[in-house]
């Protein structure tokens, strides 16, 4: 029920504030025996981490992650998983002059209006800092799955701004090129062309928004629940609650709009799916096909460039950001997203084996 | 926990499959004194009926709700709500074909995965029957919402196939237009166009998607929930787990993608916000503003026109779909998503209540 | 989170009121593939039945069960199960005296302070009648538990008033005796003066309470989850929400005060436990012993002889219950308490299915 | 749904092992704007703390509550509040022994065949040091519901193995006398006798039970939820849950079973109830009076004194506890088990605004 915990059976509960002492995070209900350490979470950290490159805002985490439970002689025992990581860049100053007033396109106002009280610093809970646990967390999720599941999420940016990957629509992603640059961009030769047009953003002191695509491949048909925890559903929500996430699609999304349904529908044949427009999952539940997510990440609001806005005071003031500035937080939203991906499809296994147990593993499969 | 179950505080279990004995629910958490009569349901049924117009599947349904509990001298006594409605339009010929095939783009293939075993009359749980039960309880939502916060909560097609309301975009909607065609289309002078298109896709025997938004009016700042419990986030679990969408947007969506900062984020004026990008949300609680998302429906794949599938024997086989038809099932759609835009303010309501009181009542705020 | 839904996994949301137009639950995430008919509840409602013999209220329910869903061609489908049982015996006029007053010793009192509106009809929600639906859906828990699990849930009555069974502390129950009075009695020769014992507390207008143990057999060990969902935490609540419950024990219960600890801890030898004073349970976790609960239930307050109370006017005034009357309710508790205990540990087995597999069934154990 | 997190709207989810790095708890949902330090702390952990005195065991820990996260300017904001006490009295070595072992009345054998792996260093989860944090969470409910609502909760000891309180039943407590000794017992002449009774007990290498008594007073009418949430349920599942409870009471608990009904049921005069066997709570729901609960405590197991077990090799030993030794974890319990009232309280007042509003302040109410 609190709104702070993510997940029915594979639970994750995150706390911490940007500016406060320590960021952190609770995991329950993951099953025993899953070997675990300290330093399993640097990979994915690393990819999340802001300040891993030039390309987004210079705040600079150890991210150093400390097993407080739930491990005993490097395997985990069933019991409540709790990491922490201790803010170390902490920088309150940069933050001073916003206390009283309320950044536009920010949680400022909302967060005061329904607490009647907020912690000013660095945007307190609301601060993307709090998706540093979903990775930390998910590191176990995608681990267990692929383990146990041979099920792998990767994630890609798939348009930043205008730009867009100059490949075929629906060409195979090389997760080795992803992988090798700090946009997690498909298109090697594209490359210069993003970090030009970062530059060109910094300069200007605005920003752009981002799309970011997850697939995961290897999910077995069968994973989610009618008619409320759907599996799309549970994606869709996972998503939302990403920092700055405006809109997620399944598979064909938006485009199904204009679509025929002879040509929407994802035809049968022995050695499998003829199309994936439904994005992996019919009913909401997995087909055994690759389930395909999309979400829109917005630019954010915190610019050098001055905005109009109003103060505690009832004043109409100006202000502009004056601390660290990401031209596109969809630069770092990759991990992030896989993260999400990955806790929700391990929930809907859980939940999956708690109900049916194996019956869906014995059942006929097409390819 | 329940995945039939929608809602934290305002709790709505649906049940019933589409050619069963009948098709009900359970609200449980409602707030006592509420007046509320069966012939408050007819309205908003009506407007989601199948049957409405020769435009939606030919299915007729009185859709008679009796109450079973929790109303005492028509008003709510707190105690659970149950609806039901007998199934009386029940065919069950009609589904004799399916019983050992899978359907394409249906959730046959992905039921039986789960659960070893499906009730193929009509679709069993995953037809949008189901829905009726969410328009039904929202009724409810609809009316608290109105009497105590007068929060009004209205949906309108925005895209037909190809089609798009002939008007400048973010024009005011005539709500009264609306309602006055089956297509819940805001352009009276396209009417007869849609009407063709639907005609022809009949006679093709094909289908197309739609675009369905819905704006809530009146909504106060302060409701929704971080991190995981985010309005918004809980908005696009809702809309998702409708039957056919593919995607969801908060305002202005996956266009945001593209939006520089200072264009996108809202700007605020003592007189109120300058712009709405956000679609009344910030932080994942209410701004203020209307609240707006869109949504994708897929082209139902129920067709007259043979597709490709293959069969619990292991065998390829070429199967129509010969019962009800539907060229754009999205047509129906305004009513349900409406019902879980109403369901999920309401919700998230009495959970502010329970955490913050009267604190944001009592908040100063921008017009 | 619904306060009329009990269990986690395998959910039953209840509704009704005693005498309103219907009772019914639906049982959210039951297995898949149970075999179920309208004909495998009457057993189990019978024996909870009012009017099952002249020591219980003469009221008389066909208690015809309905099954509106979930449930295809005999079998369970995995999507929701909805019953429902129509009140047929409602003679509201016996209650129309206490619409304005509060009956002392009922939540007529608690309910319109919480509310501010009560159905009077019969004690309304708070009447023992929703009990019978917790029978209802524990049929098929105790199926699933047998079937499954070998695991067996009988009830006995243990003490009524002051009498208690003449035999041994400790000594086997014969189940045949207990369901062949009326009584759930273990000693058939002191049926006789339970029956003079109730007669004469209908002459006198009183009623006394009773004590009804319940043993679940066949429990294999690791089921429960530390530490909030533990297996006595859960048999406590699931057993204190009977109507008219007013202590719980489990294992020794309250006699484990003056034991020492030499005497209470249960040891271990291979061929298993040398007593069970644990009741089955350490550390919230079943050991593979018998599961033991014990339950108080209070005489009931609706009696003939006029007790002072107040009403709506704020007036002191006598009053009597006119209605049907049980000088002990805790004749009929055992069935209910029996469904109780099964339907916790259908859910906690379906919970320890979800995170730990077959991992327990693997380990050693001790006969 | 996390096991190990408890409360519906107020939920505080604990982590930790005994003798890991560290333990903690995260609460949320708590209304904003409370203040709270961490000498706030102090007084109820002292209370609680092993090694309080020479009656309990000779743990020493600091117990030093570090608040990091959801407290701004020394106050509570609306988000999850992270508690974390570091463990600084770890002596794995005491524990060694057990490792291979299952000692007889723990949770050994337990926890080893859920989920096939334990960690045994000092009881792990298992341990009682586990309540440190449920403690630390209610004081925050504790002046909420004090400063809010004017409800205290007080406990006392009021049995310790056959040592009863030499006073009147039903007498007053003193709580002056009960702060004033460390078996928080009610009668201070009697501190001697039960010094004695400790002494020997530890001499003789054996433990006793006890019997803890908490009121709530100051709670409205109106809280608690029919029927599966009824405050008497969740007080029993809270207060099952503390380690070694083995009965639960509310009101005249076990006691009613002898009753007559015209003697147990509570009359109502406009001046107030002439009596309390309720225990304050009338159909789940509370009636104005006192709350009145009780448990019983099992003698710990943990014993100088061997006892014969069996080990993961599958052979018959002797085993006794060479660590720390309780002669009667009761002494302590009294705090946990006013904790487990206070958080049960707060939930339950949050949901009831949540639903209800301000409904039940302004009904007519008995003094």
């Amino acid at each position: 029920m609190s709104s702070n915990t993510f997940g029915k059976l594979l639970s994750v509960t995150t706390f911490g504030e940007s500016h406060g002492p320590a960021i952190g995070c609770v995991i329950d209900g993951c099953p025993p025996g899953i070997a675990i350490a300290p330093e399993d979470f640097v990979h994915d950290l690393a990819r999340r981490a802001t300040g891993k490159s030039r390309y987004t805002s210079q705040r600079h985490e150890a991210d150093d992650v400390e097993i407080l439970s739930g491990v005993y002689e490097g395997r985990t025992t069933g019991t409540p998983i709790a990491l922490l990581i201790r803010n170390t860049d902490v920088r309150s100053k940069d933050y001073s002059e916003i206390a009283r007033t309320f950044r536009p396109g920010h949680a400022d106002y909302t967060y005061w209006h329904k607490y009647g009280i907020r912690d000013p610093r660095g945007g307190g809970r609301a601060s993307a800092r709090e998706t540093t646990m979903r990775v930390a967390a998910a590191v176990l999720a995608k681990k267990w799955l692929r383990e146990r599941h041979g099920v792998e999420v990767h994630g890609w940016m798939a348009q930043m701004g205008d730009i867009v990957p100059a490949m075929p629509t629906g060409a195979a992603i090389d997760f080795g090129v992803v992988e090798s640059n700090p946009f997690f961009w498909p298109v090697a030769a594209q490359v210069p062309e993003l970090e030009a047009r970062i530059n060109a953003l910094r300069k200007a002191g605005d920003s752009c928004g981002a799309r970011v695509n997850v697939v995961a491949t290897g999910v077995p048909p069968g994973w989610g629940e009618p008619v409320y925890g759907k599996l799309d559903g549970e994606l869709a929500a996972a998503l939302m609650s990403i920092n700055a996430v405006k809109g997620v699609e399944v598979g064909a999304g938006f485009a199904s709009v204009a679509q025929k349904g002879t040509q929407h529908r994802d035809e049968m044949r022995l050695d499998g799916f003829t199309s994936n427009h439904a994005g992996g999952i019919l009913g909401g539940i997995s087909s055994g096909q690759d389930v395909l997510v999309s979400i829109a990440l917005k630019p954010t609001s915190s610019l050098p460039t001055p905005g109009r806005s109003v103060n505690l005071d009832g004043e109409e003031v100006e202000m502009r950001t004056t601390g660290r500035h990401d031209p596109c937080v969809g630069v770092r939203a990759t991990p992030i997203a896989e993260a999400m991906v990955a806790l929700v499809l391990m929930d809907q296994a859980l939940r999956h084996r708690a109900q049916c147990g194996d019956v869906g593993a014995m059942a006929p499969r097409i390819a």
